[in-house]
């Protein structure tokens, strides 16, 4: 299965970097923020109908086609597509993202930046990789030393989380970025590139396959309450694990 | 001058890419952000070299080996490696940045964007290109279908602005990003991708060529105060023309 999700995902890596800039945009969800493309739906398609061909029995959750067979023992979680802003604008920041779920638990995970030829993968208990290569998180312990990853989208919840890090921020400087995809975002942390990361999200496949990256690279990953991450949090909170505590700390007073 | 500025900028961009993963850092400055590689210098020395061979009456300011003849008619102004702490960490968001003065007026720029093989060049009055197709800012006019570009380094003076955007996003939703390289958030403005961006440097080197690519890409290029930008002027607003006024009020209420 290793194989398997690391060559589906390399594919759908390739399907959406070949249809980059070239394609128009299909059609728009709710707002103007939330485009889909073309290629969205061409990588989507490909990955269900691999693994409805390779396992027919398992289950898949997607972000474009919905649900099938989600009590099924394995349970396939896939972002064909993440970071479609920044793919819909031009701006080369955007990736594929599939996780596999045995029993509500994350077992595998593989995010494909296809740009930058960067092929992520993690298995529970193996380590996590980058084109084969063993990766780690950083070992930076001073927070303002840390560089870490905040949000793209500011809304009223994201920002109470944003204006806590900016006052903290005021007083211990630190450099925190936001690229509009987690899959680029999560990635840096998971190869040491950044110390932290979060999310705020209600939909799982966009934390499913970055949070079993991070947790196999090394990181602490928990919900923003500082409980282990699950596929039933709301939100992930990753971090080295010298400075998971205090970005907790900074989020949550 | 044309050829010339877009071909060494081009060059440089190709001798700091070269390196990019393969050289260790050779020295640090004052504090553990600010790093500079050696491709920081031998960049700096291809430009150095190549201008004082072309043009030898002219003067240069270069971020990594100070001034000389800086009361020349033309001044070159050189920052070989802008966004050092990406390349030291292997993030691929950096570029190189030329930009030419006359008489103290900014007349003509030039950044590349090696990784992504992009060279973004403007002369004054005469346009902005992307490998020499005409490129325009955007053309949103609602604030909260707006993308822009905040800062990546948190400190008191940028967490004070921080603050105040995500302030206004609380109430009226936006998105922002920060890439830790000017050269690449800049021209993500410059081309349409992104709607607005910000600096607050002391240093001319970072804004000089992004002023001018985004002026002739048809945005508004302002101080903090919202007077036209300067080469004297401490930090740079630019946006698309309906937006700028809007940016302007949240940062400075």
């Amino acid at each position: 299965m290793q194989k398997f999700i690391k060559e589906i995902t390399y594919q759908a890596g390739q399907i959406i970097l070949e249809k980059f800039g070239k394609v128009g945009v299909k059609y728009t969800k709710s707002d103007a923020t939330d485009v889909v493309t073309e290629a969205d739906l061409a990588a989507n398609d490909y990955l269900v109908e691999q693994i409805n061909s390779k396992y027919p029995e398992h289950g898949i959750i997607s972000e474009e086609r919905g649900e099938s067979k989600t009590d099924a023992e394995y349970v396939w979680i896939i972002d064909p597509l993440d970071g479609t802003r920044n793919y819909s604008l031009g701006t080369p920041l955007f990736g594929v993202m599939v996780g596999l779920a045995r029993k509500g638990e994350m077992v595998m995970g593989a995010i494909c930046d296809p740009t930058h030829d960067q092929l992520f993968f993690a298995e529970k208990d193996q380590g996590a990789y980058l084109n084969d290569k063993k990766i780690r998180c950083s070992d930076i312990r001073e927070w303002e030393r840390s560089y870490g990853m905040g949000f793209a989208n500011i809304n009223e919840k994201t920002a109470k989380i944003s204006s806590k890090l900016i006052e903290a921020a005021s007083k211990e400087p630190f450099w925190m970025n936001s690229f509009g995809a987690t899959a680029i975002a999560t990635m840096q942390v998971a190869s040491g590139r950044r110390d932290w990361c979060m999310s705020l999200h209600d939909t799982i496949w966009d934390d499913a396959a970055p949070a079993i990256i991070l947790q196999e690279a090394g990181c602490i990953v928990s919900d923003h309450e500082g409980k282990p991450w699950t596929l039933k949090s709301k939100g992930m909170i990753a971090a080295n694990p010298h400075l998971h505590k205090k970005l907790l700390e900074i989020i949550t007073k």
